[in-house]
C-alpha cells in the first residue's frame, strides 16, 4: 500500500537559477499538498536556494496563510529568493548534512538543468549514509530547454509576454515603419524568441525575421534578408535570440562588445545588456540606406512582468509542484516531474516522474521540424506546439482601410 | 442655439507621433461621436498623419463596421498609422488645399504639442482664406508633458506598464540581488519614469532610486546614491529617464555613444538603443565593488504593449476624442481638447477646450512639489497625483518569512 511507505520528517524546499512568471506556482503546489500530509511535521523554504541551506537560513512555511500562499502563488519571481552557485562536491557534502541536521526527508528543489544535476548529487550524498530521503526536482525555465518535458513550467508565461510585446510593436512598426529589431531571452534554445511568431494574426505582420541560436548567424545574410523584407513592405519586425553565435561558435553579441563579463559557468553575459541589438541595428545603418532602425532588448521584464501570465502555464506549474510531493508520499525515492503532452489534436498533459540524471546537465534545442528551411522563420508545426501552451491572447483590431477615391 | 450653429460636410481625422496604448481610443471616440450627427457627412482618416493628406491617402470611416471600431480602440498603436514629419509652411498651405478640395468642415489632429502646432497653423490658413473649418487638436502623449492638462492620455497606461514592469523587476532583484537599472522614456519631462514609484507596496521595495531629465545628472552623485542604498539593502533597482542630462545640459547617453543620430527635429536619438543604460551600469561596475549590474531598456514595450492598459486612460482617452467633435458640432471653431482635474479627495476629471497655442511649442515638466530635495526619488505628492490615473495594479504576495530556529 501506497501510504504505509510514507516516512516521517520534515520537508524542505528552495528555488535556484532564472525567476519566473510562475515559479511561485510550483512552491505553493508542493507546499499545499505537503500541508494535507500529517506525516510531513515541518514545511521549512530555504532562502536563496542552496546557501540558504548551507548558511541554514530557513523560514517556516507552515506559519503562512492560505491567503499569503495563494497570493504569492501569482505574483513572479522566486518568493524564496534564487541563487546561481554551481556548489561543489563538498558543499553538496554540507548541504546533505544540513538535511540531516534538520531531520529533512523531502526535500524539493525547483530550478533548470543545472538543479537537476544539484538535486542528483545530493541524493547520492544521501545513498552512501544510507539516510533515509525523498528528493526531487520540479522543473522550471522560460527557455524550454529541459531535456524529457514537452515544454518547461514557465516558458507558457514568457512567451506570451515576448507574443504580446510583438503584438503591439508589430502595430508600432505599421504605424511608424522602418526596421525594428528585438532581442529575446535565450543562450543556446530559440523556443521564446520564436514564441514572437505567435503575433502574427495577417500575413504581413511581424516577426518577419527570426534568428535562433539553432543557426548560424551570418551578417551578410541578416543584411540581405532584411532587405528583402523591407522593399516589400517598407517595414520589418525582426526577433533574435540573445545567444545567436556565428559558425565557428563565437556569440555575435561579443564581436563588438566592449567589456565582456563571465558568470560562474564561464558563460558571457548576455542578459541585462543592450549590446547585441544595438550592432545589429549599426549594421543595418552602416549597409543599407535604411534610415529608421530600432532595436529593443526585452530583458527581465519578459520572465517577471508583473499581471501577465499564460493561464495553462500557471496550471501546470502548480501541478508540476503538487505532483512532486505525492510521488515522494506514494513511496518514490526520486526523479523529476515532467511534463508529457498526450497525442491527439485536443491539448492535454500529464505530469511524468522521470530520473534525475536525465534532465540534469545537458538542455535540448528547437527540432528542426520547428525551424524553416531558409533559418529565418519558425514553421507552423512551432506555431501548433506553441499556442496552447500560451493560451488566450488580445485582440487586435484593424480597418478594413476602405480608401476614399482621390478626387 | 447650438445646432444651427451646425455646419455641412466632411470631416477628417488622423493621428501623429508616438503611438500610446489608447490613442484609438481617441480616434474611436471621435468617429463614433461624429457617425451621431448627420452634418457630418463622409468621416475620412488620413494614413500617416499629415503624410496622407498631403498625399491624399484617406480611407472611409464610415464604411468600418462598429465592432472593428470597438476592437481598434482596445488595440495599441496608430490605427491611422503616423508621422514624424514637421510640415513646414508651404506643408500646411498644401493641407489646407487638400481640406478644401475634399469639403472637409471637420478636422481633428490627434498628437502631442507639435500637433498641436500644425493644428494651429492649418486653422489660420483657412482663416486666412475664409474657409469655414471647424479645427481640433485632441492630446496625447505617454510623456504626460502637455501644457493645460492635468494628464494625457496615453500616460496613465505606459505608466501602469512601467509601475507592472518595476512590481515584477524589483521582485527579480530581491531574488538575485545585485543592482538593476532600468531606462524609460522621456526626453524632456519625466512623468512616466517617475511613475516606476507605483510599484513600491513595501518599505524596502525597489525602485529605490529615480533619476529624472528636470534634474542634472551627475555621475559621481549617481555612484554615492547607489553606493548607499547598495549597503544597506544589498541590492537597488534604480529608475532613469532616457533624456538624463549633465549640469551643461548634455544628455548623458551622447558622453559614450558612438553614433549619434539625429531625427527631423534636432534630437539625439534617446529610444530603441541600450547605449544609456550599458554606461550607467558601467560606470557601476567601473566605480564600485558591486559585480552584478544589469540594465534593461524598456524601449518600445511601455507605449505599444498589447493588453496592458489602463481602464481610466482608455476611457478618458475616448472621452476626449468624443469631446473634440460635440465641441465642433456646438458651434466651435476651434482648439485643443485639454484634461482637468476637479478639486476635491474623489478622482474627477472633465474635458475642456482650451485655445490651440496654448498647447502649441513648449511642454511642461515635472513640477517641484513631485521630485524630492535629494532629486533622487519622487514625493507622496506625486504617487496620489499619478496612482488614480493608472488605477488597479497586480496584487504582489510576499512570505512573512518567519525563520526556523538554527540547530
Amino acid at each position: 500500500m501506497a501510504a504505509s511507505k510514507k516516512i516521517e520528517g520534515n520537508m524542505l524546499i528552495a528555488q535556484s537559477g532564472g525567476p519566473t512568471a510562475v515559479i511561485n506556482q510550483s512552491l505553493v503546489g508542493a507546499v499545499m499538498e505537503a500541508r494535507k500530509n500529517k506525516e510531513i511535521r515541518n514545511i521549512y523554504g530555504a532562502l536563496h536556494g542552496i546557501q540558504g541551506i548551507l548558511d541554514e537560513n530557513l523560514i517556516d512555511l507552515k506559519k503562512e496563510s492560505k491567503t499569503t500562499l495563494e497570493t504569492v502563488a501569482i505574483t513572479p519571481s522566486s518568493a524564496l529568493g534564487s541563487v546561481r552557485r554551481k556548489p561543489t562536491p563538498a558543499d553538496c557534502e554540507a548541504i546533505f548534512r544540513v538535511l540531516e541536521k534538520y531531520d529533512v526527508r523531502y526535500f524539493f528543489y525547483i530550478g533548470g538543468n543545472d538543479s537537476a544535476e544539484t538535486t542528483h548529487i545530493i541524493n547520492e550524498e544521501a545513498k552512501k549514509a544510507k539516510y533515509q530521503l525523498r528528493c526531487f526536482h520540479i522543473c522550471k525555465t522560460i527557455d524550454n530547454d529541459l531535456r524529457q518535458n514537452d515544454h518547461t513550467p514557465g516558458f507558457g508565461s514568457a512567451a506570451k509576454f515576448v507574443a504580446q510585446a510583438f503584438m503591439g510593436d508589430n502595430l508600432d512598426n505599421v504605424a511608424l515603419g522602418g526596421v525594428k529589431i528585438n532581442v529575446i531571452m535565450g543562450r543556446h534554445a530559440g523556443f521564446l524568441t520564436a514564441a514572437s511568431a505567435l503575433a502574427k494574426q495577417h500575413e504581413d505582420d511581424g516577426p518577419h525575421l527570426i534568428y535562433l541560436p539553432e543557426r548560424p548567424f551570418a551578417m551578410s545574410r541578416f543584411i540581405r534578408d532584411v532587405k528583402a523584407v523591407y522593399s516589400r513592405l517598407g517595414r520589418c519586425v525582426i526577433a533574435v535570440s540573445e545567444g545567436i553565435s556565428d559558425a565557428r561558435g563565437r556569440p555575435i553579441v561579443t564581436l563588438g562588445a566592449a567589456s565582456k563579463e563571465v558568470d560562474s559557468h564561464g558563460n558571457v553575459q548576455l542578459s541585462g545588456t543592450g549590446a547585441l541589438g544595438d550592432i545589429l541595428a549599426q549594421a543595418i545603418k552602416d549597409k543599407t540606406s535604411i534610415t529608421r532602425v530600432r532595436a529593443d532588448t526585452f530583458g527581465y521584464l519578459q520572465r517577471s512582468f508583473a499581471g501577465c501570465y499564460s493561464e495553462v502555464d500557471a496550471r501546470e506549474a502548480f501541478g508540476v509542484g503538487a505532483t512532486a510531493v505525492k510521488e515522494a508520499l506514494s513511496g518514490n525515492k526520486d526523479g523529476s516531474i515532467a511534463i508529457k503532452r498526450k497525442p491527439g489534436p485536443k491539448y492535454e498533459v500529464e505530469f511524468k516522474r522521470v530520473v534525475l540524471r536525465s534532465v540534469a546537465k545537458e538542455t535540448r534545442h528547437m527540432p528542426d521540424r520547428f525551424i524553416n528551411k531558409e533559418g529565418n522563420h519558425v514553421t507552423q508545426a512551432f506555431i501548433d506546439y506553441a499556442a496552447p501552451i500560451v493560451g488566450k491572447l488580445p485582440k487586435i483590431g484593424q480597418f478594413r482601410r476602405i480608401p476614399v477615391a482621390k478626387q
